[in-house]
């Protein structure tokens, strides 16, 4: 059986890679959803396996040491991973697994697991960024504007990605991931690999 | 403007090659043949410029030692070359460009031109390709076993190209190589060359 693609959704925040993903998982049922790895403790409502992995701190530091993530990192004192034992299996018996992740992570992943498919989500325009960024209404003026500003620097780290997707319409966008999918199914340099 | 793409179709010969170029073509109006150049007569019918490009022998040359041709080739007396420079007046206003090849012109094309995307077309199996060779009638047996045998040969080859399309039923694979043609649109290392 040909391995399944491990893709790697990221791009600047508020470029609306969390409908991308929704949608596409919509649209194909078979596409499975990473699910992170943490020391927080649950919410109510959360379910172990389901919503994330909930590891105590020793367990957490144990995998870390083993190697057992593709990234982690820790985010106000609880630590958080994409747990490479989830991926793997997924993978091995053929099925897509998408993975929605910040620009830090997506290049550690990389490191770890440099045959993803890492796809970079863009804005139309700088302009359109902010637009959103500011209709969302959940972010303070001042997060705002650090977060244009970071923009231009991010912009730079697109050359370690494989494929750029401007988010204009998300059903656009979502096909062009479709493709994208298909695509790389049919690449040579996937066949050798399985 | 976004650049064209050069889709280099290719594969053992009896394959469907030419099928599914057609089928391409018919569901894609915007997609160009690459035009051939020649030192043939040509035929009642062949317009220049349209079927061919007929060039007298000293011209074909010429244009040769100019680096005119992507790649050529000498059969039965005649010379039969892809001219570079329509391919790239149509990539240039960002028309996908065709080349329906045999392999050897596929190796050379990407020498001249590794920008291309190379598309190796696959029968299901050497079974299937067999029945579609005797099926067509149009060759003599030992043709026939000659071309099997080297089939194991041309396989080899299979490395030096993007993506491996399964010509199982026409329309999937006109599909995926639509797919691919969407998915390189979306190429970073696209992006940064226009």
């Amino acid at each position: 059986m040909a391995q399944g693609l491990l893709l790697v959704i990221s791009g600047p925040s508020g470029v609306g890679k969390g409908t991308i993903c929704k949608a596409l998982r919509e649209r194909n049922h078979e596409i499975v959803y990473s699910i992170s790895a943490t020391t927080r403790l649950p919410r109510p409502g959360e379910v172990d396996g389901v919503s994330y992995y909930f590891l105590s701190p020793q367990e957490f530091l144990e995998a870390l040491e083993k190697g057992d993530f593709l990234e982690w990192a820790q985010v106000y004192g609880n630590y958080y991973g994409t747990p490479a034992w989830f991926v793997e299996e997924q993978l091995a018996v053929g099925r897509n697994v998408i993975l929605e992740i910040d620009m830090q992570g997506a290049m550690k992943v990389k490191q770890t697991y440099p045959h993803g498919v890492f796809i970079f989500v863009l804005p139309p325009s700088q302009e359109e960024l902010a637009r959103r960024l500011i209709g969302r209404c959940t972010d303070a003026k001042d997060v705002i504007a650090k977060r244009l500003a970071a923009w231009k620097e991010e912009m730079k780290t697109i050359d370690n990605y494989d494929y750029a997707v401007v988010n204009d319409e998300v059903e656009l966008a979502v096909k062009k991931i479709e493709a994208i999918i298909e695509a790389e199914r049919c690449r040579v340099a996937r066949r050798n690999r399985d």
